[in-house]
């Protein structure tokens, strides 16, 4: 039996449900649920009604899924049985599905997926680690290396040390930029200046005469980017990553006269999820995950909702799940 | 004699003097003016102590000039006597001085530049012209095609069909662009088609479902730069022009889920007024100037700063401004 925490509606708790196991339609295949990453988002979805524009009814959440293929449908081409992957959690090209939000997602203990969503996993890459790639890993990647074109020698400030300015402080470094971290947290400072950053401050206007050629703003609370964009060298650019809602304002003064520029990130291509992997396989990059359990999916959405956890929460899935 | 209105302090009128005609320094030409733009920016000098920061004391302003040289110090390379010619107005490589703020400028019979700041004007380029392919010519193709990268295919939008804008229509229908203009006035989108746009509209948001590549905004009146973000396809881009002191602020919502891109303009390269003079010069583009003379400078100043003018004013010399 598929069995998994089933969002039913607006202000409504999650279900644990029991179902049958899914058929598998053309180009999917089963996956076994070894890991599914808690992502805030999903806090979101369950008390603001807009999210059920995007998420049919009733669902099994969670999209930040990693896990064995257990089975597949006759016509899948580049996967086999046994193989380890981790899900891309945007839209399919196959059937226009997505993970956890039009497809039943990874708070269960199995999942289907189209073939064209699946990245493997090598072994070398711990589950809970393939499974934090898929959100904090993207987003940070596609940032950093796709819009905010970090690359060797580029000197880059990352505004918000958190869990994916820690990420992305490390993509940085990894890509051989000078990094620089704004954040107000002597914890946060310290951890950066151990993932290879080069320089720290409480704000990023400290680092005005360090000539930066593009701030990534994980922040995004409006006084940071119109900071970002005073920061900046002349002619740079400031990427504003979206994690939550934002309704910010920025000066467009500097914009203009500095000729910077301002660019929005979100999400991530299959990709950026392949190249977090990439590093991860290498040992060069490691996402701080703080494990939990299948049983313990809506106590933990209710931590990232409240007092927030120091770290990506991710869910492993126990032997009993599978009973 | 050289003759001019010279700026002598915040909130002072321009007075006309005569002086002593410019030394030939090193590298320098010196240039029978035959037209110089009238440029709004002047009108906030005039008033605004902070432009004392960037104007020099006391100076002849005028920063759109066009002329003749009629001497070249000994070790000029690449002009003579007689070469038509006008000034790119921003700072010299050469002794770091720019037209009409740190070096006097255009609103006299005669001014003295150096040669790195020369661009070289047809016979075909009429030289009220040249003198406005230094300010309204140089701003919009800067936006147009070095910011906004406008190619043939793009699908542009336009905001603002006044001076700039429509130059800026013009240049972008020159690349091979589909141009469409938003503008509230019905002349204006006359104008617009007129000059080969494809479609008008009275808001940019009226071309949401037309999937444009990229907006440019003269207006930056907060709103329209808004709206322009929600405008653009997905991934598009937004340019917004500096002409006037700026201090709007835009929503990042767009920019971040839209993955749009938000960027300034202001000035340009000597290489937008060359290839502005080369439009003119096949008789693609014409800049809309309105006459005026040497002795009605300051009134035009003001004429600016009040009314306004449908069109770029220009000064022209006449052979008595010579006696």
């Amino acid at each position: 039996m598929l069995k998994g925490w089933q969002f039913t509606g607006t202000d409504e708790p999650l279900v644990f449900v029991e179902k049958p196991m899914p058929e598998l339609k053309s180009g999917y295949c089963l996956i076994k649920v070894l890991a599914c990453g808690l992502c805030h988002s999903d806090t979101s979805a369950l008390h603001d009604p807009g999210w059920l524009n995007l998420i049919s009814t009733p669902r099994i959440l969670g999209h930040e899924t990693a896990g064995e293929i257990i089975e597949i449908a006759d016509d899948v081409k580049n996967f086999k049985v046994g193989d380890r992957v981790c899900i891309w959690p945007m839209y399919s090209g196959i059937d226009g599905t997505a993970q956890g939000y039009t497809r039943d997602g990874g708070y269960a203990n199995y999942t289907a997926a189209p073939e064209d969503v699946l990245i493997k996993v090598p072994d070398s890459v711990d589950i809970v680690q393939a499974a934090a790639s898929t959100d904090a890993g993207m987003t940070s990647y596609h940032a950093v290396v796709d819009r905010a074109e970090v690359r060797e020698g580029t000197k880059v400030g990352i505004i918000g040390v958190g869990g994916l300015g820690r990420v992305a402080t490390r993509i940085a470094v990894l890509q051989g930029a000078q990094v620089y971290c704004a954040t107000r947290k002597q914890q946060a400072k310290d951890d950066a200046m151990s993932l290879g950053a080069y320089k720290t401050a409480d704000s990023i206007l400290d680092f005005k005469d360090d000539q930066l050629d593009v701030v990534v703003d994980f922040a995004g609370a409006g006084t940071t980017t119109s900071d970002a964009l005073l920061a900046v060298k002349p002619g740079g650019r400031v990427v504003v990553v979206g994690m939550t809602k934002l309704e910010t304002t920025v000066n467009t003064n500097a914009l203009i006269n500095m000729q910077t520029e301002l660019r929005g990130s979100v999400g991530g291509t299959k990709e950026s999820i392949e190249n977090v992997i990439a590093l991860m396989a290498t040992g060069d990059l490691t996402i701080n995950a703080i494990e939990t359990t299948l049983d313990k999916v809506p106590e933990g959405l209710d931590l990232l909702d409240g007092a927030g956890v120091p770290g990506r929460l991710v869910m492993r899935t126990q032997d009993s799940d599978f009973e």
